[in-house]
């Protein structure tokens, strides 16, 4: 057996009046903790704060010193509540700058459209010595700096950015799990559950209930990085549902 | 005049490696937020974190300590994973009790569905000195413990609990909001949505783009306590986007 390779872990601050006023349902914490699993990253705490500087900033610096990769998403468009690259160049006592290639970018995306005004021309500041992450859609691009991912609070923009950043950032062992549903109230079993993943180190496993078709009935969902140790526990966990007269499903209800 | 009321703030701490996996798509935020505006309390932030007893903790004792109220949502189910009830005790420093009324509770709950177990006892668990919060949906109910509130993560019993405190916590006076949408580029009224914010004490803007039918736009909320300044700032919001040229919407496109 070899030695698993360390965890890499990142966090996620949502800059946003908008979500903290339940305007907007937030779409991007799901997206991104999917898209940074595949990358062999965990998502370990997400923050939502306010278009506030000291509270982006205290964020920011509190989370990137304690994780690999600090992203933030929400508040670099052009309006007067989009400080987002403020807070985070105070946060890290850099000056903004306007980025020569993201004011080149925004040159020629707005070139038929009214041209670069003062509003366009905050999409190109950025915290001194940073590098620039592609926007296909919008023009205004992300913006990487030292642990750091700004990227937009537009959830498809968002998706964009991840895509060009794909496979760029190291990570370890990708999460993988497997899912089981049955019938069975998750009360009834939560002491095998509980066994199972004691017996396996490195297991994790999660039960979700759900109630429907007036049956209630859970499915459970098993994470390692190890196939051979998911393979192992699922099918203890099926034997056991078996014995207990329950039946499963394997990938889920 | 009167003299405004004091600000009443929450924040959130969702609990769960199901969000941070990506696996479920949290919808908490965006119904508690709209909640506690409707009470007169703003969310000013949340954190979602792992089913971590320290990493819930720390959470707990921050963000209770500068905030009237603080709310958690998840954890609090019959599983090993369900940890919520033990984290918070610990952060307050007070004992895990068996509380008689939620066992009391379960134990009707339970009665024609095989009676209650270990499991289903867990449910029945709060940090002494905790009063409950009813679940109208499925037995375990919520706790109410200092300024704690500690909810079930399934947003639909979410809900249920959030009806049940109705009324019941004291707030200041609820921010109200109107809308104004128009087919205009965000970055180019950016200078005016500045200005008027400034010229309007105690009001905010949010400016909130998009991209239909070929074509881009945004919605603009007009957010504050008083609804003579949302007057004055929608007035002259429409005033100068007509001035522009631009078509507008009351109430949002």
């Amino acid at each position: 057996m070899t030695q698993p390779s360390r965890i890499w872990t990142a966090a996620l601050v949502i800059i946003g009046d908008e979500i903290l006023s339940g305007r907007t349902q937030d779409k991007n914490i799901s997206q991104i903790a999917t898209w940074l699993g595949i990358q062999g990253i965990r998502l370990r705490e997400v923050r939502v704060v306010s278009d506030d500087m000291d509270a982006i900033a205290e964020a920011v610096n509190t989370l990137r010193a304690r994780n690999d990769y600090l992203f933030t998403t929400g508040g670099i468009g052009p309006t007067h509540d989009d400080i987002t690259v403020d807070a985070i160049s105070a946060a890290l006592g850099v000056e903004v700058i306007v980025h020569p290639d993201a004011r080149a970018i925004l040159e020629r995306y707005y070139a038929d459209k009214g041209g670069v005004n003062e509003g366009r021309l905050r999409m190109a500041r950025t915290p001194a010595g940073a590098s620039l992450i592609p926007n296909r859609y919008s023009g205004a691009p992300g913006i990487h700096v030292e642990n750091i991912y700004v990227m937009a609070g537009v959830p498809h923009i968002t998706a964009g950015m991840l895509d060009a950043l794909t496979g760029s950032l190291e990570g370890g062992e990708p999460l993988i799990s497997e899912t089981v549903g049955a019938w069975v109230p998750e009360s009834e079993i939560a002491g095998l559950l509980l066994e199972l993943e004691r017996a396996h180190e490195g297991s994790q496993i999660g039960s979700y209930p759900f109630f429907r078709e007036g049956r209630v009935g859970a499915n459970f969902v098993v994470r390692s990085t190890s196939e051979d140790t998911i393979k192992s526990v699922i099918d203890s966990l099926c034997e056991g549902l078996g014995e207990m007269g329950y039946d499963f499903t394997p990938g889920g209800i």
